[in-house]
Formats: C-alpha cells, sequence, structure tokens
C-alpha cells in the first residue's frame, strides 16, 4: 500500500505551528488574521510545488486540486480548517489540512494514478472565535443542503456584515475583503464539482488513548444544542447600596450554573456532555454590582430524546428568578446527529487494517466542518489519538507517527474512493 | 446667604452630559478619552471667563484659581473627577467639578470678597476603569501622606506604565503624553499651597432620599478590601471530554460566589456591602471549557474588626478545591475607614442649616479623590441625594434643585473656611 512520510509531515507540523505562536507552545491564529495569512500562503506554495491548481471561492475557501486521468471525473476532496481558538493548539483543524496536503505530495512525489481530480482544502472560519458561528464557511457553501432548523444561521449576507463580539473592530465581510481572500463564488464544492469528501482531526477526547488505539473510525457526529442564558439585573454603586435590595446579574448566574448541574445530573444520561464555556458580564468593573450577566449552554449526545431532557432543564431557569434578577433563555443553534457515509466509513475502515495499526469505531463530540458537507455529498472522518484527550488548549498534541498514519489511511480511502465510481 | 445659580446649574448639567453620551441617557467617558478632552476643555473654558488661572499638573489635574485678598495665602480647594465608568451617569463625579466651577461663577459673578485663592479643580481617572488603579491621580499627588498599605498601589512609574486591562491598546502614561494634558509637577496640590479641600458628590445611594433629605452631611468614608479570586482548572473540548475528568474554572467559580454568600451573610454584620462585580473567564468561547476564572471581592465597613471577619472567609476560599480546580486569593488594596476633619464638617452642616434645606449626617460608602486628600490637608465632602439610589449606571439622577443647594452649601463652606484663617 501506498504509505504517506513522517519526517515530510513533520516538517509541515512544526511550519505551521509558527504561525500564530503564543510562546507557551500553542498558536492563537484567528480566522483572516495575520496569523491565518501566513498559513494559507505556506498551504499554497507547498500544493503549487505539487502541481496543484489553486483556486479560491467568495468566502476564501482555498482548494488545491491534482488533475486526475479523467479531466470530466468530480473530485475527491480532503480537508479542514486553519484558524484555532484562543490559546489554541497546533493540530486541531491543522491536521487535517496538512494531512490533505500530504496526500497530494505523496501522489505527486510516488506519481499515483488517480482518475478523480483529488483536492486539499482549507476551510475558511470553522473556529468562528472572532466572528461567529462555528463553521461558518462550510455552512454558508453548504447551505442549499442544510437542515431548515439550523439552515438561518448561515445566511451569507448575515455572516459577511454582523458584529457580535465587543473587542472585533470589523465584520467577517470587511475583513475578507482586506485579506485578498474574496474569490470566486463559482470555486464552491458542490455536488456537481465533488464526489466526496474526507476531514482528517485529532479526537480532541481522550478515548482513543484510553483504549490504545492511534486511529478513530468515525460514524457520527453527535447532536447538540446550544443556548444563551441571560440575566437582567440592575447596576448600582458597591459601596453605598444596601445588600437586601440588590439585583446582582453574576450572583443570579452562579445560582442558576449551580442549578443546572445538580438537575442535568440528576437525569443520568450515559455519555451526556455539556458545557457553560463563554460569559459576558456587564459592566464588569469592581466598584459596581453587575446588571447583566450572560453565559453559553451546550450539550451533545447521541441520542435526541436525551438532549430534549437537558433542553427542558435550561429552559427551565427562565421559570425563577434568581437573586432578584430576570432569566431568559434564548436559543442559539442546533443539529440532529450526523451519521456519516457508509460505503466511505468502510474504506476508511479497511485502509486502517491494511495499515496495521490499531483503531476502532468512534463517534465525533466535536463539529466539524465535515459535518455541513455531509449534508451535500458524501462525507467521513478520520480520528487520531490526542494525548490526555486534551483539544482547544496550548497542550494539544498528537504523535508524529499517528499522525502520519492517518495521513496514510486518508490516502488509500481517496484511493478507495477513486476507484469506485 | 450667597446662593448659587439653578439655570446656570442646569446649563453645566446638561452640557457636560454630552461629553461621552452613550445615547440611552448617561455616558462613558473614561479618563484621557476623547470625551473627557472635550469635559475638560468646557472646563477650562468656563473657568477662563471667571478670570481663574488655569494650572495642571504632571497628572493631568487642572486646576482653575480666582485670586484672593492676599497673594501669599494658601488655596481653598474644590474639586471632584470628569471621567466615568463605562455605561455611567451624569452625576458621579462630574458634579463635584459643575459645583465647583459654579461656586467660581458665583463669586466672580456677585464679586464675593476673599481673602485666599479659591480653586476649582478635576482630579485625573478617579474611575480607573481603563487605567486601574480608582483615585489614581489623588493617590499620587497625596503619596507622600497615604498610609503604608495603600501606597505602594500609587507609585508614579508604575502608574504610568502599567498596562493591565486586555483591550486597552496603549498605558495610562501614554494616554497623557498624547492628551497634552501632562503638565508640570509644580502644579501639584500640597500642603504648602492648599488650606483644605471640600468635594460634592451624589451620595450614590438610597439613604437621603428615604430619609426625606437633600443633603448630606458626610462625617467618613468606610474602610473597605479588595481581593481577587482566582481558579485554575483545565481547558478541554466541549464536546468531547467526559464530565467526570473536567477542570471547569467557571463552575468552581459559581461554587464560590454561593458559598461566600452564605458564610458572610451568617455573620450577620449590619451595614456591611460586598460586591463580586468584575470577572474574566479564559479562553471565553462556548465549545471549551474554562481553564480560568477569577472575579473581584470587595467589602465595605466603618469597623475594622468586622471588615477582618469577612476576610477570613474570603481567604478560607483558597483551603478547597472547587469542581477540581485550585483556588487562589489575591490582595489589591485595602483602607481604614477616613473620618473627615471635624471643623470643615461643622462648616458644612452650618451652611446646610443657614441654607433652610433637610439634611443629616451620613456615611459614604464610596471612596473618593477627597479621601487621599485628607491625608494630606484638612478635607471634607457634601452628599447630594440621589434618585432610587442608583450609580454607575446611566438611570443615575439627582434634581437640579439639589444640586445647586449642593453648590451653594459649598460656596459658603468655603466663605467659612476663608475668614477662619
Amino acid at each position: 500500500m501506498y504509505k504517506c512520510n513522517e519526517d515530510r509531515m513533520k516538517d509541515k507540523i512544526n511550519t505551521f505551528s509558527r504561525f500564530g505562536a503564543t510562546g507557551n507552545g500553542g498558536i492563537t491564529r484567528y480566522s483572516l488574521s495575520e496569523e491565518a495569512l501566513q498559513a494559507r500562503a505556506e498551504f499554497e506554495k507547498r500544493m503549487e510545488k505539487t502541481g496543484a491548481i489553486i483556486e479560491i471561492d467568495d468566502v476564501g475557501n482555498i482548494y488545491a486540486t491534482l488533475e486526475g486521468t479523467d479531466k470530466n471525473a468530480k473530485r475527491i476532496v480532503m480537508g479542514s480548517h486553519a484558524d484555532s481558538v484562543k490559546n489554541g493548539g497546533n493540530y486541531d483543524g491543522i491536521l487535517g489540512v496538512i494531512s490533505a496536503m500530504e496526500v497530494l505530495e505523496t501522489i505527486a512525489e510516488q506519481k499515483i494514478p488517480h482518475k478523480h481530480p483529488i483536492t486539499a482544502m482549507i476551510w475558511t472560519n470553522e473556529e468562528g472565535s472572532l466572528y461567529p458561528p462555528a463553521m461558518m464557511c462550510s455552512g454558508i457553501v453548504c447551505n442549499d443542503y442544510l437542515p431548515e432548523d439550523i439552515k438561518h444561521n448561515f445566511e451569507y449576507d448575515k455572516m459577511m456584515n454582523s458584529v457580535s463580539i465587543e473587542d472585533r473592530t470589523t465584520t467577517f465581510g470587511e475583513a475578507l475583503e482586506k485579506s485578498g481572500y474574496k474569490g470566486n463564488k463559482s470555486y464552491r464544492l458542490s455536488r456537481e464539482n465533488a464526489l466526496c469528501m474526507f476531514e482528517t482531526h485529532i479526537e480532541q477526547g481522550p478515548i482513543l488513548e484510553e483504549a490504545g488505539n492511534e486511529i478513530g473510525v468515525v460514524d457520527c457526529v453527535l447532536g447538540m444544542f446550544n443556548q444563551r442564558i441571560k440575566f437582567y439585573g440592575q447596576t448600582v454603586h458597591a459601596g453605598t447600596f444596601p445588600m437586601n435590595k440588590r439585583k446582582d446579574a453574576f450572583f443570579a448566574a452562579a445560582q442558576a450554573i449551580l442549578y443546572l448541574h445538580e438537575e442535568i445530573d440528576k437525569l443520568g444520561i450515559k455519555d451526556l456532555v455539556y458545557t457553560t464555556g463563554e460569559v459576558v458580564c456587564h459592566p464588569c468593573v469592581h466598584t459596581c454590582v453587575p446588571d447583566y450577566f450572560d453565559f453559553s449552554f451546550e450539550a451533545r449526545h447521541e441520542d435526541a430524546k436525551e438532549l430534549e431532557k437537558v433542553l427542558a432543564v435550561v429552559k427551565s431557569c427562565a421559570d425563577k428568578e434568581w437573586a432578584g434578577c430576570r432569566c431568559e433563555t434564548v436559543p442559539a443553534w442546533n443539529r440532529d446527529t450526523v451519521y456519516w457515509d457508509k460505503k466511505l466509513v468502510g474504506y476508511v475502515e479497511e485502509s486502517a487494517k491494511e495499515l496495521g495499526v490499531k483503531y476502532q469505531y468512534i463517534h465525533s463530540g466535536a463539529g466539524h466542518d465535515a459535518q455541513f458537507v455531509s449534508y451535500m455529498i458524501p462525507t467521513t472522518m478520520i480520528f487520531v489519538q490526542s494525548k490526555n484527550g486534551l483539544s482547544h488548549c496550548e497542550e494539544e498534541y498528537s504523535d508524529p507517527k499517528h499522525c502520519t498514519d492517518g495521513a496514510t489511511v486518508m490516502l488509500n480511502s481517496v484511493l478507495k474512493a477513486d476507484v469506485s465510481e
């Protein structure tokens, strides 16, 4: 079987780790930031060396394509994202881009025959760290095929012009124009030009490592819901206003956090995860009682019925008054569990077996661009073991051998897809 | 008795309310911001009209002085601040500046004879909203006289160059240079050039209104302590990391907030106020479990022994683990209860009585520039009734008649001080 090159993988991992390096082992590389543009330039430079043609669509997604023997055949696509969360690691997203690059480099170097054009790509703004929502540009590109309940989050104009994070000085649309990466809509990934997509990604959890497996054959992305829980109080001066008349929105939120943990844990739902990761406090000065506090709430599980029980607890927060404050729960977005294409999942499993690596079937708890693409064309994912299950942090790490094996599994899966049709 | 002019007061209140107007009835006017510079220019323009001489010291404090009959006499000073908190109101600080202006305008208009030079002033950066700490520039000017335990917060070089708020792009020193308000150190308020200081301020609490009094004769500023309570967890991906292995710093902080309220309320300390107004969450994105969370904690009371009991509860947080997270409590700064000069307090009471307004003795729960000045020269304050006790918010309001009466009380107190020495 054809194999990828570990030294070349290491070189790419090290090189990309420099773009946005925090100095503490991780990166902050917001989409379309200067650091992200460095990563894009590196991607283009290396892909052009393989002989690939570079195309950029109207939301900055980059496609590097090696022609196959059949000029009219649809593309087989591999890709992930090059942006990160704040103080994130060197593997989330970028490993999928590096693996796709490695597949093209291996094909070019070893002159591996293939009928279909094969494309390595970067999806713009997957994390949504600076420009929400997450998976913005795969959402926009696949919009026609998205289920109605998530579609409204990916309206093109809304995405381009919205400014919703306080310390941001520009919109996504403005940043895209400025970046020089606003390309042509006709280059978008579509049912007409693409046969299927593969995305390699780190697991971002501890399951593979604990089981002693290096590769995960992913079968689905877990369903989830997102809500925003908001508390409205009254700002008063910290030194002058009696305690018993206060309406402290931060105290209200703290009470609600404990209530949520208590009530949700009572449900006893196996494998449920839920997170309150983002907060807003106003006016957020030590001499003022906060008049507003909100936090994000998200929960993930394969079974929609279990998620409904959790949602009922979240919504019940709004029925109560917390420390004198009114509470409101606002739905952000949801997704049902998305199952991958069975044929492609089979190719991944066969390839892992042929390579002789230890692997297992696994769900994805995290959302990925592949999930939106799967509504449009057959799609699947390959997971690589994460050290200590850590991700979205600077300690994020995957063994270079495992990373290379992941790329080899993807290469051989792509070649199986190439001869299937 | 001499009286101030309500129409002129109203005009000043309305004019200054425009500098930094949020559009929702309040202002955001950070020290040395463009809006603050507009307020400073207005102050200078109006004070020059009275014939006052403008002087600016090396930290941007502005002094507008009307000469008296004795060129060698020390100044009688009135002042407060022109900066605000984020989304603050139109009275906190600026009313004291406007009242001081009104006193000079009344003296000039009515040609009121006086022996001592009389000075209206603006203290730079009282709120410390953008450049902590609060009361920075009175702290720097009065530094030699501050008690040792608070002195270290007001080191000149540290203040000038520190950058500790994340979304700030400049230091206080840089902003001061750029503003054009870096004057001469020799102009600083001092024991050598000043006899005493008066500061008029809104009450910022509900006590005067509830008692039906319009003026407060302030006798002290309550003692207080400030701490920062910090929680250290582990960032992991929200979708992939099992609940039972998480170390969620926000969940930890929420538990501690409830613990603090429960334990402190158990102490049953009458008239105690404590506040957790400022939070920091990292990385603060909805797809990550927070690895760091901290919040400010401050408590205020006249009796230092009661505050010690509260501090013991705060410190006990660090003895426990919260949701798997380590906790640390870091002292920020403290102050003992500061009592005003008894002679000056007497002048204020006599003036209120002569004017025939309803008044009462009152403590100040909030800190003010006057507090630091009082370590250096005799000082006191005059409070004006606040509507609904609201302050540090856009709803902040005081009746123009009460404001004018406050200015009249200050004018007559100044004149009493003028003839006393």
